[in-house]
């Protein structure tokens, strides 16, 4: 039994930063030749190794395929594409961990199939649909629903795919690559504070959360600041924020869950007035669907009675929600053995961010795993972890697979 | 003992009204062709008052003098200029109830002179400084401070003043005007919203606030919404929300004073992240110099506090100040003893905006009176005052001259 070469991935990450990175950070959007440059050094890579085959589906999906005794299979994922002067991990370090625990175990004995995925254009970073080849498998992508979606240049994403051998109406028929998968696995840094935090290299994600996001309008009136009394004026930056405090604090009552004001615009806005208007954005997530509507029903609730109290009168106008998305429970189980197999501690988690494993877990048993990021930086240059807990979460995730391969087995043969 | 007419005030408001307003509303912006047809029409009215002199001063302010027993005098002042799209009774209230009260009290018996001053530039529309006729007057302008100013269509102070014979360095010899003056007063819509919630007509003023300004930048450290659990994060806008509502909850304490959050301005202010940096403008205001001082002692203290509990830091950068500026304690009562006279009930009520008042009130007893405001709306057309109110106030001012009088030779004999 061979295990994963961890140094390798990490090498691969740092030659993959020089090909396709520049001084602004890594440049590999998806649908663009740089991405292009990445996927062939993947391909070259996979090529290496014998006995796996590689081939791209009708999304633009990747799949390297190392097969099992059976015609099913366990699938590690990620995806090489990055948002423009990104980080040199996020999403490269799941693709290229994977491709050292397949080399690891490709001529292992294995229950049942291992394959690798690279997902097309994850961060939606040209045409703003991000999730694009894994929601496309997971049949939930739309055509008509993004269709007419431009890049800033007016490209239009249909003929952007068609440059790269996709047709927008055929991607849904990569769905038939997932018969026969009994698992999903998923590595991908934090991108968070926690794991830094609490000084932990990994941790099991319990999944992704949902998220209500409302635009939040308080109205009252505008007047003097020198000329009306305080307990005159129907202030509604006033009522905004203490609205705005009152779901941090409902939030800060559990750490499942998550409330943020975001925007905050106030008119009329100027030094002698108070303000007659605040608009507030509400972005909440839980990793619970029944603890996200009673978080958004004490919202508006409060929010009520405190625009009443100021005087004011408040609208709730939704921009977004997505339910959201647990992951498996025995796969969660198995995160967490094989972390603590390989750092001697663990820590479970959920992921603020969405990820290709949110719409695997649409479709069957999922499992993400996390590795810190220091400073909780993503999507920019500065993004990093520590070379030695790179390495450990390479280690992790051929734990993970590994042990998930078992668990496979005993389900295929069931 | 002829009373003045207050109908006939009324009606020269509305005569202004047609000659110099316009849809948007008042166009009587000093150092304008339409401000002059305003000051012709005025000099027109006192002209038709026997025995009154009429004269311009070396600030531009118009003076008619009806000479008293000895050389000793009270003034009752207003300023005909006005915002753009103004209202038509800020500023010209004043004028056209002291041109009646003249007119009335000219030819009678008096203790001491009586004179009218119609201000020049109490608003400071075109070129930002208001205030400029009374406080050249009051020794307060400083020539050097506004040389440099130019209105939007690039003409300099300097040389519109020239247009109107007025010379910048020789306005403060107008300070000539003041000697033997023995009392100014003042009648003015309130611009509020407190006699009309009372229900109450007039209300006499007990002063102008004094006014600490201040930007406070609170900082902490922005991420994404979804990555960073509530107690991690270093949001400055929730440090800025509570540090506004302990401002307000301080102020609210007593009816004297005003705390005003105005400009709110977040960093990134995008739904999926909460703020690193929030910048709000806090505008103090008090009748009492030692609680100005208090009050912003206190709101820095609150502010540093929350700062330190929600992760973040504060700066204060002061933008302007003017210390408070209380009118005399005599002239106080005689106000509301007349407000008493003519409407049977009187309220005492500071100041939120400036007037020429205030000016005055650094070198003589001064009082204004104020009347109520509709919505406590002013400097826009929807500015107005009930007709048989306006009559009311012109009375009050008559009879607040009268007692002033009085007041002022027994002042002018000892």
């Amino acid at each position: 039994m061979a295990a994963a070469d961890a140094g390798r991935a990490v090498a691969g990450l740092q030659e993959l930063r020089r090909l396709t990175g520049d001084d602004g950070g890594a440049q590999r959007v998806a649908w663009t030749d740089t991405w292009i440059t990445a996927r062939e050094w993947l391909r070259r890579e996979l090529d290496g190794i014998e006995g796996v085959t590689v081939e791209t589906d009708e999304a633009g999906n990747t799949w390297a395929s190392a097969p099992g005794g059976r015609e099913r299979f366990v699938i590690v994922g990620g995806h090489l594409d990055s948002v423009p002067d990104g980080g040199w991990l996020d999403g490269a370090l799941n693709v290229l961990a994977g491709l050292e625990v397949l080399r690891a175990l490709a001529h292992e004995e294995r229950p049942v199939g291992l394959k690798l995925v690279d997902w097309a254009d994850e961060e939606g970073a040209r045409f703003g649909r991000s999730l694009m080849g894994s929601s496309a498998s997971a049949g939930t992508l739309d055509p008509d629903a993004v269709r007419g979606l431009t890049d800033r240049d007016g490209w239009a994403l249909p003929d952007a795919l068609a440059a790269h051998g996709v047709t927008l109406e055929r991607m849904g028929d990569s769905g038939s690559r997932l018969e026969g998968a009994l698992a999903y696995l998923e590595l991908h840094i934090e991108q968070g504070p926690v794991l830094e935090q609490l000084d932990l290299p990994l941790g099991a994600v319990l999944g992704t959360f949902g998220v209500q996001r409302h635009m939040v309008r308080f109205t009252g009136a505008h007047a003097h600041a020198g000329a009306t009394p305080m307990d005159l004026r129907r202030d509604a930056f006033l009522a905004a924020a203490r609205s705005a405090l009152a779901w941090r604090d409902d939030a800060a009552r559990r750490d499942d869950v998550r409330a943020t004001a975001g925007v905050v615009k106030v008119s009329p806005g100027i030094v002698t007035a108070f303000n007659g208007s605040c608009e507030v954005s509400l972005d909440q997530r839980a990793l619970d669907a029944h603890v996200l509507g009673e978080m958004l029903a004490t919202a508006k609730a409060d929010s009520e009675r405190i625009a009443a109290e100021e005087g004011c009168e408040v609208a709730w106008d939704q921009v977004w929600e997505i339910e959201p998305i647990p992951f498996d429970a025995e796969l969660i189980e198995l995160a967490d053995e094989s972390i603590q197999a390989v750092s001697g501690t663990t820590h479970r988690l959920p992921s603020g961010p969405l990820h290709d494993a949110a719409e695997m877990a649409r479709v069957m048993p999922t499992v993400m795993l996390f590795v810190k990021s220091l400073g909780g930086v993503s999507h920019t240059k500065e993004e990093d972890t520590p070379i030695a807990d790179l390495e450990l979460s390479v280690r992790a995730l051929e734990e993970l697979t590994r042990r998930t391969l078992s668990w496979a087995g005993e389900r295929a043969v069931s």
